[in-house]
């Protein structure tokens, strides 16, 4: 299934159902309210969900309408919990050089993850305020899981079970403020503002086999001021979601609506670009000798999207926005 | 006016409102279905829930019944955001020397701040289950602000003006996990299990001028298994609230009813002791050349209360609650 969530106003939106091919979708607010509800309900709601979105796909669904993205709010608008991972390893050693921070311990072996905020996620064209671009504005393409509920120390050959739906997401970053919050031990909190979200959420059958040993097996394109910048394959994640999702509930129960972030999506071969700009000004730093690459100004525009297996047109539709100043110049 | 939540199966509860002496209570649910309503609609709704909360201290409200802090919940069982400072520097300095770390960077002039879970907060008289002693399983007593909605870049200045709440809570915390997660630069996760919070939400205004400068001029008495263990003050915190409100709205809003936490109140006078075993553990080490407490069991119990201004009974209730395993044994 494909789903979506309609601006509506409230802090949950109003759920859509979305056909299989991103053209068209139709209302499923009687089914289940929100995504957060139906991930919540999930066996209660799913099987009434299905047989709407099988009709949907079939064109059997009298009140279907043409998707318009830009009424679209992040198909969860906020979720009980977001735990990031950095689970491609090739982002974590450059980032390490970029920051210039000590080797993290145990990072072949152990997932870290950071908590960030969850109650304000933005939509897929909304555009992001930011109050300054001295604070290094980068994006950072990602792929997610949301989960139902977890429960404590559930190990990671149980956890895919818990995998509802999966999402592209982009987490932004202000890379001025990571390293002194880094170095701080605490983790990232003003570095991490609200993440944006691609806007379809799918459930795993939806990738057939590119959904494998916990991976996306999708490229993700990346284009900065319609300029490609990269397209990192998924394939290449060093922990899968399953072993993200187990360190994640060592200790605590992940409520239903958990999301869980594979970090930025990189991968060692040089051609395939990046997914965020740090990555590629170390790069730069590496490989030419000087940084040639600066961070986002006001008015730039980031656009990702998941490629189709073929290349085509991604599960996830695409995120295409813009970076603006907070507050709004007079 | 004091509030609590009861626990009804559902996800945020169910409103209450207790009289100033704690005795009593009523329903509150027909102005505001939950606390996390209440916070969120604030102007509409206060005007109302004050009204009854005179009527019950002025013994006129007919439904009302003796509280029973066994049946609540914590007053938000989930929020928006859980954001907690470590704003006691006589802690952090501690720590710095118990967990071997090196010294935080700007820690004098710039908050700490860690984005904790705040999808499943416990309630005042809840068992915690965790699940290894061997995590170094300990305490931590704080004060904290609930608030309204912050938008982004809000100066110091006016960000006491959005503390709805004060609360006083227990942000568990698994020592041996702790320094791991530090030195990742990522931050705690698996080191900060659920927080426990006491039975009662209260107003600012009910704290009269013990609420000053951002502090919560109360001390805070802890036992542990019955023995006294600390009753450190909170005007010796070193960041107010409102600095830490601030810090955390540097780069994003907060949406109404994010908690901001002090961290664990600490003094530097050896006298008043601890609100967490760490502290203690490092102590000993500087004082008497070894370690001599261990942390805590299974079975064993916290209990944690804010004195009254007189030294009576305080204006949160009390936390007392045990430590179980999980899973439970068979």
């Amino acid at each position: 299934m494909k789903f979506a969530t309609l601006a509506d106003g409230g802090l949950d939106g109003r759920l859509l159902l979305v056909s299989r091919d991103l053209q068209q979708a139709c209302d499923a607010s009687d089914l289940a309210p929100h995504l957060l509800h139906a991930v919540q309900h999930w066996a209660q709601v799913a099987p009434a969900l299905q047989q709407r979105y099988d009709a949907l796909n079939a064109g059997q669904v009298a009140g279907a309408f043409a998707l318009n993205t830009e009424r679209l709010a992040a198909p969860l608008p906020r979720s009980p919990q977001w735990c990031d991972g950095s689970a491609f390893l090739n982002h974590g050693r450059l980032m390490e050089r970029a920051f210039n921070t000590p080797p993290i311990p145990a990072f072949d072996t152990v997932p870290v993850m950071y908590q960030g905020a969850s109650d304000d996620f933005l939509g897929p064209r909304a555009d992001v305020p930011l109050p300054s671009e001295a604070d290094g504005i980068d994006f950072e393409g990602e792929f997610g899981v949301v989960l139902d509920e977890v429960p404590m120390a559930t190990p990671a050959e149980r956890a895919l079970a818990h995998v509802r739906l999966l999402v592209q997401i982009n987490d932004w970053s202000l890379r001025a403020l990571g390293p002194r919050e880094m170095k701080s031990g605490f983790g990232f909190l003003q570095a991490k503002p609200s993440c944006s979200w691609a806007p379809v959420a799918i459930t795993p059958d939806e990738l057939g086999p590119h959904w494998q040993d916990g991976r996306v097996h999708l490229a993700l394109q990346v284009h900065w001021n319609g300029a490609w910048f990269g397209h990192p394959h998924g394939r290449e994640m060093n922990f899968g979601f399953h072993e993200l999702i187990a360190h994640a509930a060592r200790t605590r129960r992940l409520s239903a609506g958990t999301v869980i972030g594979s970090g930025t999506v990189s991968n060692a071969a040089r051609e395939r670009g990046s997914s965020c700009i740090a990555e590629r000004r170390v790069i730069e730093l590496l490989d030419q000798g000087e940084i040639r690459t600066g961070f986002m100004r006001f008015g730039d525009l980031v656009r990702m999207e998941a490629c189709g297996p073929e290349g085509g047109p991604g599960p996830f539709g695409v995120i295409d926005q813009r970076v603006v100043a907070y507050p709004p110049k007079a």
